[in-house]
């Protein structure tokens, strides 16, 4: 008899915690107290990691292999470092589904070897732990994207990148949470639970990518791969004031990534690297474009990483909000600033509208649910797992013919071209500036608005999220009192609204570039944030 | 009363003929008999042309606007020639379905005007004229593709290209005839009739950019752009021996032109030249990849033209069959030919199988009635135009849901990563060398298989088809006595093949790249095509 799917997560669950190694669990008694809601500073004082540790978890990815590369730190080390940490980090929010520490040190160790005996780094991410989105597929590994029916499957190929990653020299050690088929903004599921924010567990690490974003926040990841369709590489890197870029479809390569909706095409879903800064970005970009991914992943374009001359003086378009959903007071607050402080370094700024933001969000929302469900409804029969009710719009939705779909992709072509018209008819936007949401972050289950992300994966646009430096604060980010909900959305987002609970939460913003801007936005992203500094 | 279906087309017919001035019009008795097969030589016996005529319209492109450009030929004299010889190419084959010459006249004079003012081309196809299939847009002028629906419906936007090509100095003076929705390979329709071959007139001249074929056949224009789907611009640049690259999808601006099934995109729909030398081919894509297409074209890549070093020593895979359909007599012998040439030269010839070839097929058939034949259907019933009975596959075909589509998204993906990782197994395998067709040409009504061609729209890749410099000769090219067939379709092609009926026909063949490697394989083709020169 098959297990029923409320036995499959909690024991998912405990072979995961069972996985880490007894040295590194952390005693219920030295846990922090629930009533603890940041819990980024307990790993260094948690006792459980050296000094040399805890220097090792700090440095930026771009440093930890040049540290590598020059003999100083030990690939292992390293790799240690991470899994120790990452293992500390599951304990306090739930970030992990998959923990491969034996064989990452196994791997860091051969490394090692190879180094000592050539003098020579195999590729340039020669010992960086790189965190992977549970949807890439290890070979033995499961990829259960949240899904009971997927949890003891082990996987018999490898995504692409993945193989890619290892070529450069990096070393897998775990892969991270998701929500249910990656399509809640939060990361949740019937599986592996809930992922909390760090920074405050009272609130969500954001979604789909928001296992990565967590650990991240907390050092156990220098570097971590997530994907976005909608906002799930931004969203989640907002929430915990992490660097993301969501890249053009065909930048970088997403052969056998694993998803709840297989074969849909009309937006496609992309993979893009998190950090904590945007050389670390940079990193990745860099030389997972340069090692050929289009020799690899048939989607991927033959487009090296190109060298970019940004102007002297930027002009930046800035969108206050986009007709639909009001930024709440902090992200309004950091929008204004950012803004002003821009003007003062000599920035040109001039205003974007939404013109084509709610028909954008439109399409979005047929196409991911185009085939009625059914894809992810299939999956869910298996084990007789009932939807969630964030998915309740994917089990309401009625499947459309063919002949309806290609109406839709009329309207998104009509539209694509109605927005790259806009930026030529600008006088040279070199970017636009606007909210990555209109959160800060929100409590579990209060993100409902995708449409500041989502926009841009309809049109395909290259876009960073990046975090402004500036944190919300309860005593000047108070609720108007006039608030003119300009939608049902807007309404929720008002009221859901709670000064006190986000208080002290990183703000970030998204700068979005034409399609196939990532060297360009990367630069740009990497002015403005020194400019902001 | 809106006019029957069956009125449209005559009508239509006759107002295009009418268009044509008077004495650019060939007399009934002035005509050839229609027992005289091959046409292309009656331009210059016609005494409508010139000495100086001749000699423009005998011209590469290349040429005429380096001709131009010198101040020694004017735009003017150039486009009046092509006009003419144009008129005349029309009242043989049938090949146009839109008259521009006014305007085109006025436009040259334009173009001669500013040239003496300033000294300067206004760019570098200045005065170049430049033939359209009949799907691209242009103000004012029909679009019909075929349809009596849209006959008599002027259009009220351009097409992308349209636009650039203006701006790059060319010349439109006239559309060219397509099959109906532009989804069978000869160029026949209830508005505008069926398109002839000049070289034959009891052939077909391809399809669907076979307007295109027989009036660049007929040096009624230097150089065309056609599209390709399944074939389009390879099929029916072969049956008349010319030129033409089917570029990789975004490359080229696709936006607004007209189909018969909008929205479709699981197969792209790409637009690319049809000329009379490589060179011609490369004057096109060079000069609009580098008027960043990517700013007009929300679906264009960020590409310019790039500059490729080939290796050496070639190394072509050749492809002897598709495992489907085995090529006609003629196409076998000079496949054979061209391998033996070029191993004479020095190249490295290796196999390469038709794996996957299949699968690409019954994928491409499915993605084109994936709408249950609605679109076209939606189209015809607006005059009550019955189907076409070379369309009897989409008129029967039944609509799928989005959920099918996916799987069939799916399957796809996993074929073109198969492909790919074939080619990276190679060993450096630069292009695969295989028939364009199975047949030289074919009798109106034989054009029974796409298989070699609709497999790269499968796949995306970039492939030219040239003309080998050898003809079906009858004595040489016989039937097989022991043909075996290896289905259905090769039974037909071996039934219908007639030594005697393509007599005389130059042989094309095609080289195939990977996506995106437009330059390469132009400077490649050109290699071959001097090497077996």
């Amino acid at each position: 008899m098959s297990p029923s799917w409320e036995d499959i997560g909690p024991k998912a669950q405990a072979r995961l915690l069972d996985s880490i190694p007894s040295e590194w669990r952390v005693p219920d008694d030295k846990l922090p107290p629930s009533s603890q809601l940041d819990v980024t500073s307990f790993p260094a004082k948690s006792g459980l990691l050296s000094d040399h540790e805890l220097a090792i978890t700090d440095a930026l990815a771009s440093d930890i292999v040049a540290q590598i590369a020059s003999g100083t730190w030990k690939a292992v080390d390293v790799t240690a470092a991470f899994c120790k940490r990452a293992a500390i980090a599951h304990q306090l929010t739930k970030c992990l589904t998959v923990i491969m520490f034996d064989d990452a040190i196994a791997r860091a160790k051969e490394l090692d070897r190879q180094f000592a005996e050539t003098g020579k780094t195999v590729g340039p991410l020669h010992g960086l732990p790189i965190s992977l989105k549970d949807n890439f597929n290890i070979i033995g590994k499961t990829s259960c994207v949240g899904f009971t029916a997927w949890a003891e499957e082990p996987m018999q190929v490898e995504s692409t990148i993945v193989g890619m990653l290892r070529d450069l020299g990096a070393v897998a050690y775990v892969k991270t949470n998701v929500p249910t088929a990656m399509m809640i903004a939060e990361s949740v599921n019937n599986t592996f639970g809930r992922t909390v924010n760090p920074l405050n567990r009272n609130l969500t690490s954001g979604g789909s990518s928001g296992g990565e974003s967590a650990l991240i926040a907390m050092h156990g990841s220098p570097l971590g791969i997530g994907t976005d369709i909608g906002g799930s590489l931004r969203i989640p890197s907002a929430m915990t004031g992490i660097w993301t870029i969501r890249p053009s479809y065909g930048r970088f390569p997403h052969f056998d990534a694993r998803s709840g909706m297989g074969g849909q095409e009309a937006v496609g879903s992309v993979h893009g690297p998190m950090a904590r800064s945007v050389k670390d970005l940079r990193l990745f970009c860099e030389h997972v474009s340069n090692a050929g991914p289009w020799l690899k992943d048939p989607k991927c374009i033959e487009m090296p990483w190109r060298s970019v001359t940004l102007p002297e003086k930027l002009k930046i378009a800035v969108m206050w909000d986009d007709g639909i959903v009001t930024p709440t007071p902090p992200v309004k607050r950091a929008l204004k600033e950012v803004v002003e402080k821009l003007k003062g370094k000599g920035y040109e700024i001039v205003e974007w509208g939404p013109e084509g933001h709610q028909k954008a969000l439109e399409l979005i929302a047929k196409f991911f649910v185009a085939d009625g469900g059914k894809s992810v409804g299939k999956i869910l029969e298996v084990t007789g797992e009932p939807w969630r009710p964030e998915m309740k719009y994917y089990e309401d939705a009625k499947e459309i013919g063919v002949y309806d779909l290609w109406q839709l992709q009329k309207e998104r072509t009509a539209l694509s071209k109605m927005y790259l018209d806009r930026w030529a008819a600008s006088g040279g936007v070199d970017a636009i500036l606007l909210p990555t949401t209109p959160y800060a972050s929100v409590k579990h289950g209060d993100f409902k608005y995708i449409g500041y992300t989502g926009v841009y994966n309809v049109l395909d646009y290259s876009a960073v999220s990046f975090p402004t430096g500036l944190f919300a604060d309860e005593k000047v980010d108070v609720s108007p009192k006039d608030h003119k909900a300009l939608s049902e959305f807007d309404e929720a987002a008002n009221k859901d609204y709670d000064a006190a609970a986000v208080h002290g939460i990183p703000i970030s913003l998204q700068l979005v570039g034409r399609r196939l801007q990532e060297e360009k936005m990367l630069d740009l992203a990497e002015r403005v944030a020194k400019d902001l500094d």
